[in-house]
């Protein structure tokens, strides 16, 4: 992901509901989805007491036509209504970035 | 956390070794002496397949800072020397955020 820099990370905080039916479907659906669209680098997904994932894409206009799209709209609403008590969005440049690999 | 705009994310992503003896302990004590630190905002954690802390700061100095902390120091050795396997550290500049909250 450095040969993008800069590049840019959204962070997707959330605390569930106790009803969290047909969640891990979709969750599943717009991580799939997510794959397909333009700009999109790349994921990090896990859940404790809170959930945190985070997706990596090329630009802002890359983030802002994903958070459009009509399929990923229906799920934000579903969201909304059923599966999230909270949620958190930032939207942040990645400005540096190191890596370790174990020898 | 939205007083504080523009403020800095930091995102470790990590696996882990097989050996995590002393790993929990280790995590609790950074994680109470990160919140002592100037400019400590906040921070989010969940662990499965990987594992992603973000901390929250309000200056690339404050960050710079905890990096450099002597007891800071000794853990990122720990971990290299035992418990990961690989991680990764992105430093990110929040540009936006915005929240849902259940009425």
């Amino acid at each position: 992901m450095k040969n993008f820099k800069p590049y840019y990370a959204v962070i997707f905080t959330s605390t569930q509901a106790t009803d969290i039916k047909g969640y891990s479907v979709m969750a599943e659906k717009m991580e799939n989805l997510a794959k397909q669209q333009k700009g999109y680098l790349g994921m990090d997904s896990a859940r404790n007491d809170v959930g945190i994932t985070i997706s990596y894409w090329k630009s802002l206009e890359a983030i802002k036509n994903w958070k459009a799209n009509t399929a990923h709209l229906f799920a934000q609403q579903k969201g909304r209504e059923q599966w999230y008590n909270w949620y958190n969005v930032r939207i942040c440049k990645v400005e540096r970035e190191y890596e370790f690999t174990l020898e």
